[in-house]
């Protein structure tokens, strides 16, 4: 079997870790499998080398920025060759521009384009186990790029497809995907698996276990993903097409995100091409603009809601200043403390019960609504910031049960009190 | 015109030190000329990988110590170049493979092969400074190779060859080149210029400036070097071809070594081969041989000495015995409380006198000498470590006058009543 593991910073953090890695990478390889292994810059690296760089020049050029953040993985894949050989595994390390990884697209941004595999078979044949450093390729210029947020995750899923390799397995520092933050919600449940589409809802809703372009990419070329935890030998949660499971649940899980900011741009005229004006405006500049939603008052002109990254909160308020006189509204709110809470499911189109149940969860604990949003497959309001938490925990405790009840002796017999008194 | 700047690791060691070298490569870039600079990795940057590598792996893998060792100097390109963008000069970094920086030989101990000046000279048609890892290149099955130590000085001077520079400037943390260690002899001079020869045989004799390497591919080229100080502003040492220079001393300086050891095989029979058979024992595991002497004892066998490198001493003494059987030699001594004291010169061949005043200069100070060796350009002596310093400083006075009766008033007046007294 073809195996492409991807390891991320905190499990290469330091010599134990990078053994106890190792372990994992041998014990695939002495199974009998070829191993391609992507690894992410060690721990805090790239941290300190931004640092480096920010201490010299505050505003340092993104060309150079990649030539000097490459060396982390760099680093990574070098130690974990050695670590390898010491246990007599033969092993091999590649930069981005030796796996011939070109990129498109700006620096500190790049998009893969291509991998040549030349080298990478060569290496599997004389049955080496092959360290790729992730996070990084070359442009058409010969320079060194790097792929931006989760870039090791994107390297190691286009490895894994240029390879047609069987599994793709994503070490994190987590279990696997669940159905809300472990951290924070303690009844929340190890998925065994989740479709493309669903994790993608869950990324971009603030559950960052994968980036959304590894799971674009996994989608585009049917790479089955395995994300798994690299500190316990424990299957993890699959990330794949949709399966006839008939034990599949039609909620696979409660998310948050924190880091937005809620826009209402006040009685915009009714015209064709106002509200087109609006989001040109944001789009040219990079704002990517979440949950639009429209309400006309009939009057002639309607508000216009929406969510922005809360990084791009000022930018958004700036640009709409700019474009009054053009679009012709009459009032302009930016808010950042609110947060949105989504549930996200295969089936939740075709199951209306659904929101009723996650709107019920947000009434009981009397937590007001600012917005709804849905897509197929997500159900998505916006709410207070500081009530964001207790409605993740009600929310999930109304789909998946309260795993306090559960734990908690003495909430073990008032619940079964209360099925005894038929609640 | 066009300029190579190599500076090392110490000058580019922290944020100041690098603004500092910028202002000296802003310099020559705004005085109008084409600049190309090699920098090495920052202060203990190599250091830190080394022993990162060790914690995981106590002999590493070669490949991997190159592949892990190289982003050394891709930090510092890249930090540079932030640092001249802040500075409005526009620049950009390049590591060995990017400027086809292809090597032979070994792992660890590259060969510059070729240089691809394709890369460089449009960096250079479009104005900028272009910044060069040096101690790096790319063998030819596509994998990070480095130079070995002075690797960068290397780069240096192979990429002044390639592009014909007009000026190779090797910046340090000394002055130039020296008559004797500076620090060690108060009287010392800065040479204005020095052959080459000259300069390899000071650096075979233990004054580090500039690695042999380099100095070999300089004169191989004609590329003319300039040694000097990355914090002082002054002219310092060209090392170059000889000139008829009717001021120029006999001798260029005093030099010392005390990293050797010196091995006495004794009673070696006089057959064809012994000799042989030793040197090639030696050769074949590396191990360096300097000052031959043979004295024959007319007795049918003769004892045989020569210098190695202190780190080489047991690897010496190993081989020597497991090859007494073959070579049927006596005894065998190796000494490490020796150092090898050296007077260079190109004129050092036609002036015999030279060498009697070296032996002067011990005598007086009753230094006792155990191995004498001469080439066309030096003279070495091998005594006993703890005379080293004390013969450095006599042979140099002999030649140079004592810098300390020069500059102490009391002992001027004193250097004033010898000359009167017509000594």
């Amino acid at each position: 079997m073809l195996i492409v593991q991807k390891f991320g910073g905190s499990s290469v953090a330091d010599a134990a870790r990078i053994s106890r890695v190792a372990a994992i990478i041998g014990e695939a390889y002495r199974a009998g499998n070829q191993v391609v292994v992507v690894l992410s810059a060690q721990g805090d690296t790239t941290d300190d080398l931004i640092a480096k760089a920010r201490e010299i020049n505050p505003k340092p050029d993104k060309r150079e920025m990649d030539m000097l953040l490459s060396v982390g993985e760099q680093i990574s894949v070098s130690l974990m060759a050695m670590e390898l050989q010491k246990h007599r595994i033969p092993a091999v390390s590649l930069c981005g521009w030796q796996i011939g990884l070109t990129t498109t697209g700006s620096h500190t941004a790049g998009r893969i384009e291509t991998i040549d595999t030349g080298r990478i078979l060569r290496e599997l044949e004389s049955e080496k186990v092959v360290l790729i450093a992730g996070f990084q390729g070359i442009d058409h210029a010969g320079d060194i790029t790097t792929l931006g947020r989760g870039g090791s995750d994107t390297t190691a899923v286009a490895v894994a497809a240029v390879l047609h390799a069987d599994r793709c397995q994503i070490f994190t520092d987590v279990e696997g995907v669940f159905t809300a933050d472990p951290r924070k919600v303690p009844g929340a449940r190890l998925l065994k698996s989740i479709t493309y589409d669903e994790m993608l809802e869950l990324a971009s809703s603030g559950s960052q276990v994968l980036h959304n372009r590894s799971v674009e990419l996994a989608k585009q070329y049917g790479v089955v993903l395995e994300v798994l935890s690299s500190f316990l030998q424990r299957p993890g949660t699959k990330v794949q097409e949709a399966t006839r499971d008939v034990e599949r649940m039609i909620i696979s899980g409660v998310a948050k995100d924190d880091h937005i900011a809620r826009v209402t741009v006040g009685r915009v005229p009714d015209r064709p091409g106002a509200a087109l004006k609006l989001f040109q405006v944001l789009s040219d500049n990079s704002v990517n603009v979440d949950n639009i939603c429209q309400s006309a008052s009939g009057s002639g002109r309607s508000d216009i809601g929406f969510t922005v990254a809360e990084d791009d909160a000022d930018t958004a308020r700036t640009l709409l200043q700019k474009a009054r006189p053009e679009v012709g509204y009459e009032a302009l709110s930016v808010t950042r403390d609110v947060s949105k809470v989504s549930i996200v499911g295969a089936g939740l189109l075709a199951s209306p019960g659904m929101a009723v149940r996650m709107f019920e969860a947000l009434t009981e604990e009397n937590i007001n609504i600012s917005m709804i949003s849905s897509s197929e497959i997500k159900l998505s309001v916006v709410i207070p910031k500081s009530d964001a938490d207790r409605a993740v925990a009600a929310i999930h405790g109304k789909f998946f049960g309260t795993g306090e009840r559960l734990t908690l002796p003495g909430t073990r017999i008032r619940k079964g009190e209360r099925e005894n008194a038929g609640l």
